[in-house]
């Protein structure tokens, strides 16, 4: 299986590698004897170091001076050819224009729009983080489906998909078919790929998910229920329907 | 506040990464609205990018190939002057031997042991995530302290701290005057630098735990008991007293 992660400036580090240990602890034999052959990229605009700090301009006030750097193997434009999972991460840089101050957004944000619009059809599942969901939504994806994201950003994010019915009480939502994997926040995140493995890898040899043999690696108290989501409670928001 | 994460060769990713968006939260004003002024710096081997995959010549049967390679501000040889909370992950990176097949580790521990030696006095904080207590536990800093580390790994991590007392129950654990912090495995690490944070910043000024703003953007079950770590049972640990 070929799992790769997009990256963008300013992406959230937490949603692309909390997923991302999952998929090492898959991979690795230490953690899982059964570990599995996993092919991994990471797709960005250029390939030139990606930053999850602020981009240069941005007037959202962002003091914040704590960033990563992450080295990328392929760009939008020459991608690998047979990527299976597609990890999107959210992020401030993924927008939408609110999130600096409502008339300005990263640049790059439509190109990765237009890369996930491109993408899907020939991808076994990509799955959201956060307001990456935003991104697949403007990429038309989330059309017609159920879906969910980042409940501090549910209004600005939610508006992006008026065709898609937004499933406030949910750390995660499965829709077509299988295919489409939208989680809400940051860890959330992590939960969905832990259900994504069980979805793809089932169970070992011992009967035991791939996902709990991780989950015991990570120690990582584990959300088994897609429904079970205090930070719907705690922000108050409610499932916004799609719109006809 | 300037904060610090240590990288080397095969370091954990989420090990790193988890603290890290808690400071990526502190930090941000959209999520802390009382954001609070950080430094953060990445201090490796040297400035090259440093990968979270397999080092080469490395004989353990890892044959994953998910890795993700990280950007640094600082070598080890020439570090920033004032680091205040210095972070260091764990990883099979860090050894010990026994994890790469019993008489082999990646090169470059030593010099991350002494990094830690020459560091400690000066710090404010260590937290140590996963197996990273392995690494201050061979420069002597957990020597007549308790502390714990990722419960997979138990016998060959508290193996190289024969002078301290490891807590087997326990998520993380606080000593040294509040000046040493021990994390379990991975996950752990976010839940110990959450309850860092408290213990730094305290509450803001609607009287709520900065620990608390953080884990609703992070969207993170978060464990407030230190105690609490279904792990140390899951992998039937005990504790290991100080050998006198």
């Amino acid at each position: 299986m070929h799992f790769a992660l997009v990256v963008y400036p300013q992406f959230e580090v937490l949603d692309a590698f909390g997923p991302t240990e999952a998929l090492h602890c898959l991979g690795h034999p230490f953690v899982n004897p059964n570990s599995q052959d996993i092919t991994f990229s990471v797709i960005g605009p250029h390939l030139n170091p990606v930053s999850t700090g602020p981009t240069e301009g941005d007037p959202s006030p962002v003091k914040s001076r704590v960033a990563q750097t992450i080295v990328l193997t392929h760009t939008f434009d020459a991608p690998p050819k047979d990527v299976d999972v597609l990890i999107v991460p959210g992020g401030f840089g993924a927008g939408p224009k609110v999130l600096h101050g409502g008339d300005w957004e990263p640049a790059g944000v439509e190109r990765v729009v237009q890369f996930l619009r491109d993408q899907y059809p020939t991808l076994k599942h990509l799955l959201t983080v956060c307001n990456g969901a935003g991104l697949a939504a403007r990429a038309g994806i989330l059309d017609g489906q159920k879906a969910t994201t980042n409940k501090q950003l549910w209004p600005a994010i939610t508006a992006l998909g008026p065709k898609t019915h937004w499933v406030a009480r949910a750390r995660w939502v499965v829709a077509d078919n299988g295919k489409l994997w939208t989680s809400s926040g940051v860890s959330a995140g992590t939960d969905a790929m832990l259900a994504l493995i069980d979805h793809i890898y089932g169970k070992n040899d011992q009967g035991t998910l791939y996902g709990d043999v991780i989950k015991e690696g990570m120690e990582w108290n584990r959300v088994y229920d897609s429904e079970a989501d205090p930070f719907a409670g705690s922000n108050n928001v409610t499932d916004v329907p799609a719109q006809e």
